[in-house]
This record gives structure tokens, sequence and C-alpha cells, in this order.
């Protein structure tokens, strides 16, 4: 009893789920895990999230808004754009399947740099589009030019997650500003701003300024900005994100949007989240401190990295798997960088985290001295 | 600059989000509201559901397990199936879009009767598959030969939503048996068992058993049952669903599945519903009183409906947008029939929402007297 289905989704892998951490933590007899593999926000969330969310839980049989209003009013004032340029997802994951869905299940093609976000590739497949990755620099950075000269008569769609994960990179304001101003208008940039709130205060650029039209200099181009309450603003559990376009994009992207998508504990929690951006800000401080720590240890001990403009740095490891798994026996779990062979990626965690991170390491027995 | 994107999107609506229940509150000056307008459970939630997500906000920064382990353990004990012939949905509205991707993105068919949950032609549609309405009889049943009458070589999936919404009409258990033992290898047949909880002591059928393989007379066929945790288990606002199928289909519908589609609080809330098995048993009782009361009122007024299987009735109503607005303006919320003209849906409330609805009903000087 053979299903037939399309040829294009044969070649995708069926996901196969690894066992929550809880399960490994009981299989592995660890007393205390330290898990900094996602990205997460490792200070939790805002008090005030938390205790809306307990608040609401007594209204949870109740069919979530549609329409995200209050969250929707609210964010569009904080981000100053039209309520109706805003767009929500099942995490911004979601979005990039609706512009894979839009845009490419007609055979178009995407571009997006080599070891960009994995999901970019798998929607462009699952999608039945086509996708070309463009090679990187030698130290991981990305050259825009090579970007505007790799565009074909079938590129349709262009990803890039700024900054990337998992190399941390970051493009800065002006060479993006150069490669909007020169990118055709049928092609459309999505601009993956998941740990935007990390990289800003270092010259990155702020993708909605394209769609915002701040810059007289650069013509209007079909720009589609995406951002998470997952990572500064701590919901990651909760599955909520955003794309921000101009109107008729998004339009477009909402045919395809199921009415319940996001769900009513989410509306919630981030429209509590952005209201407490003094807990963003407090993220993002301690994320520098961590950061600066990482660098000073890695140097400390001769292993290489990867300057990052994120929460989360990529490091080189000869023996990737073999460090990960001596890591995990440790009770330190963190994720392979995919696309980077030898290279491992380590979310920023708390000041103790961090600490145990390094003990872990040594105890691993891995330096490059 | 216009954007390309396929045609069939073109025909499909944008949804047009409307105001949430809280703001016409506001806008109409109403002191209460009485919502019997989306079928959710009037009694809330379990109360250990209530309580594992308050418990439970602390974790919110961790991202759910994209394989659900815990939930899925619990569930295939439940059901008696294998953990790998249940897949997880953002709902189960999300598996009906993965169907879609999977199975009618080719331009093939899709069947359904008359009047069925409005998802699946709007699913078809923006998968860029076909889909026919087969008609229903004069009482609004549904004849399961006809359906098999119409099959065609073009037809890949079938779906039958049993009980519907929103005539609240069920297919029983023999005639179902027939359909299956009939209807040919290569159609997908799926039965959207959202009501399941509230329709099975009334002898409709459990679909999974035709998964389970229970009855050595029917022979194996591809059945995707589809049961939510948004009704009887009231956690519409968490958006969590599932689908049963043999391996074999499961593993081609999770190519599409994104990892993180269900979030960590919905997992936890629909395991600890799951226990609670109490609750649901008290609102089907609960609903099966409120289900008489309606038969008797609108009988008492000579109301013509029909009767149904599941937490909701469709009746009708000769000027049924008018008198959709005269309800709105007391202040309790109904919904059109979609498919129906002429007909509203109301949900099953509690006893007090009820009285409420027939009070509005005759202060806005509806009867068919």
């Amino acid at each position: 009893m053979e299903i037939k289905y399309p040829e294009y989704l044969k070649k995708v892998q069926t996901y196969q789920p690894g066992k929550p951490v809880s399960e490994l933590q009981r299989e592995l007899g660890l007393n205390e895990i330290v898990k900094l593999a996602s990205n997460e926000n490792p200070f939790g969330c805002s008090l005030s999230v938390k205790k809306a969310v307990e608040r609401y839980a007594t209204q949870i049989n109740r069919y979530p808004d549609g329409g995200a209003y209050y969250l929707r009013q609210a964010l569009s004032q904080f981000l100053e754009i039209a309520p109706d340029q805003i767009i929500f997802g099942n995490g911004s994951n979601e979005i990039i399947d609706m512009i894979g869905r839009v845009f490419l299940s007609d055979g178009s093609e995407a571009l997006f740099f080599e070891g960009s976000f994995v999901v970019y590739r798998l929607i462009a497949q699952i999608s039945g589009g086509r996708y070309r990755e463009i090679p990187l620099e030698c130290d991981f950075s990305r050259n825009l030019e090579k970007m505007l000269e790799s565009i074909s008569e079938r590129t349709k769609v262009i990803f890039i997650d700024n900054p990337c994960n998992p190399t941390g990179f970051a493009n800065k304001r002006e060479e993006m500003n150069e490669f909007i101003k020169n990118v055709p208008d049928n092609v459309i940039v999505v601009l993956d701003e998941a740990y935007f709130e990390y990289a800003k205060p270092h010259g990155v650029p702020d993708g909605i300024d394209y769609i915002r039209r701040i810059n007289p200099d650069i013509p209007e181009k079909n720009v589609i900005v995406l951002r998470t309450f997952s990572k500064a603003y701590g919901l990651a559990g909760l599955r909520i994100g955003y794309g921000v376009a101009r109107k008729e994009i998004i339009q477009i992207l909402e045919k395809v949007r199921q009415p319940f998508n996001t769900n009513a504990l989410a509306q919630i929690a981030a429209l509590e989240a952005l209201k407490d951006q003094q807990f963003v800000q407090f993220s993002v401080e301690e994320n520098e401190k961590g950061k600066q720590f990482f660098y000073e240890e890695f140097e400390r001990r001769n292993i290489r990295f990867v300057p990052t403009f994120a929460n989360f740095i990529m490091f080189h490891a000869h023996t990737a798997e073999e460090l990960y798994q001596k890591l995990l026996h440790q009770g330190v779990i963190v994720r392979p960088a995919f696309g980077f062979r030898d290279y491992l990626r380590v979310s920023i965690g708390t000041e103790e985290e961090n600490i145990r991170f390094f003990e872990a390491l040594d105890k691993a027995g891995y330096s490059c001295r």
C-alpha cells in the first residue's frame, strides 16, 4: 500500500526526535544539567510574564485571538510600523515556512550563505523550491557583493540571518545598505534578525529601517524582517515570532497563515515581555559580560572561536563529536555547529553556567596548547 | 513592485481578523459576554492542568521538546497505539495543513461533503490542490455510499469530520465500516474526530479502531484520524492536537512538520489533561444535559434544529444575520453556520449560559410560532 507523494519530499529526511533533556539526565545519572545548546535566555523571562501566564491559565479553554489584536497594537507602537505590516508566527520559524510555501513552491530558487540557519534549506526542500548556497570567506564572514553577483533569473528569495546562526557573524549597516540598494526589485530579501537585541549595540543594521524608509537614499525593496520572542525575551517554549514587511507582502503571507497559529499564552506573554524592556536590557548586558568571559577563557586555552554578535559562540574542536560527548557526560550540553565540521556551538549562559562549561572543557582535556 | 506568487493563492482571500471579544464588549458597552461561538469547553479545563501551567511558567525560556516525548508516551498508552503512529500538531488544524501540503500540492483532489469544516476547502486551496464537495441529503445527513461513488482517478484525500462541524451530524459505526471496507487503497481517508469524546456514547465509530485493526473483516486502509485537546479537554487556547495513522503515513507527514510546532505549555497541559478523564467525563455529561435543554427549548419555540453528536447545535433562523446581531447586542455571541444560509450555530454552554441564550433569543423576538 505505497502512498504517492511528491518526489522532492522523498529527499527530505524525517526528523528523528531525540530524548528530552530530563530523560538524558536520568539515563546518564547526572545531578545537574547545564544546557548551553539552544541559545535560550539563561535568565528565564520577565517576572511580569510569568505572572501573566499564571493569571491567564484559567482561560486556556478559549481559542486565541486570531488577529493577535492587543499584541499587534503594542508591537506596532513599539516598532513604529503600521499594524498591517506585521504577521505573527508560531515562532519566526513558521514565517520562514510561509515564505517558502508562497514564494518557492513554483520551483523558484532561494539563496543563502553556506552555514546559514539550517531551516532555510529544509524549508526550500519541503516547499518544492530550489536553493543555492553562497560560499563564506575564509574567516567565515559573508561578502554581500558575492551574494548580489550570485542572483540568477530563478532567484526569488534571499535569506540572510544577521547575525548568523551558528557562526555569530553579522554584516554591518553600511554593507547591508549597499546590498539593499542594489538588490533587484523582484527578489525578496529576508533579514532574519532572531538575535537582533544582542547585535544592535554593535553597528548591526535594524532591518526594519528599510521598511520604515528611514534612509531616503535607499529605494523601497521587498524586505521581510523576522524577529522572535524566543531569544532575548526568553519565550522560546511558547513559540512566538513575527515578520515585518510592506503591507502587500504581509497580505500574501497571510493567505497561508492558519487563524489560530499563535497560542493565547504566547500572545499574552509577548505583550508583557515587550513592556519589560529592562529585562531585555539586563539580558543583553549580562550576555556582553559572558561573551567577554568566553573570549578570555578561549584565548587563554588557545582555542579558536568566531567573534559573535549574538548569544552563542562557535569554537573549534578538532574532535567535535568526541568533545560533545565528553561534555554531555559531565552534564554540559552544547551543539554541533551545523555546516562546520570540527566546530561546536555553545550558548552564553549565566556566569555560573559559563564557569561550569570551562571546567567541563578542562576535565575533557581539551585545549589547543 | 508587484510580487509574483502562485495563481491558486490569488483566489484565496486574506484572513481579515475581527476584534477580540473584550474589544467588542467595550465598544458595545456590555457588562457580560456569553460566548457560545467556538465550541469551547464552557467548564474551562482540569484544575490539575491549570496548576501544571502555573508550575511550568518558570521554564518557558526553554524550547519545547521537539518529539513531545512524555506526551507521546502517555498518549500511546492511552490510545493503545504505537508512539510512532502519532503526530502532534499546533492544533489538529495544522495536521490538516500538513496533509494538504503533502498529498494535494501536486494538484490532486480532495473530497468532502458540502458544509464540512471550512478548513478543508481552505487547505486544499492554499496547497494548490483541487476539491469537490459531495451534496448532503435533505436532512443534512451524509450518504457515505455517495462519497464512495464520487471517488475519481484524481481523488487523493477524503476528509470526513465525524461529527460534522457545523451540522453536528455523524455517521454511525456500521456505515463507516462499510465505507472503509470499500474505499480504494490509494485514497487517504481523514477522519476528523475533533468532537469524538462527545460523540462516542452514541454509536459513532472510534476511527482509531481502523488503525488498531480491531475488526478482522475490515482490511487495512490509509486512514488518518485527527483528534484535539481543544474541545472536551478544554485546551483551545494552547493549540494542541494530533493525528494517528500507520507509521508509514506518519513518517511522510513528519517531513513537513517543524520541530517546535507544539509549544511547551501545550505539551505539559495535554499530558495533565489526559490524566484527568474525570473532567472529560463531567464535561461530556454536562453537555448531554445542555443538549436536552436546547432540544426542549428549541421545540417549545418551534425552531428547527439538527440533532447533534457534538457540543454545538445548528438551528434555523430565517434572518440569521439579523438574529446574530440582535444576540450580539445582548452579549450573546453565536456563529453563522458556514455553508448553511439561514442557520446559526450555537455552542452548548453551562446551564446558566444556555438559559441566557434563550432569554436573549426571546428578547430578540425570534421564534417560529
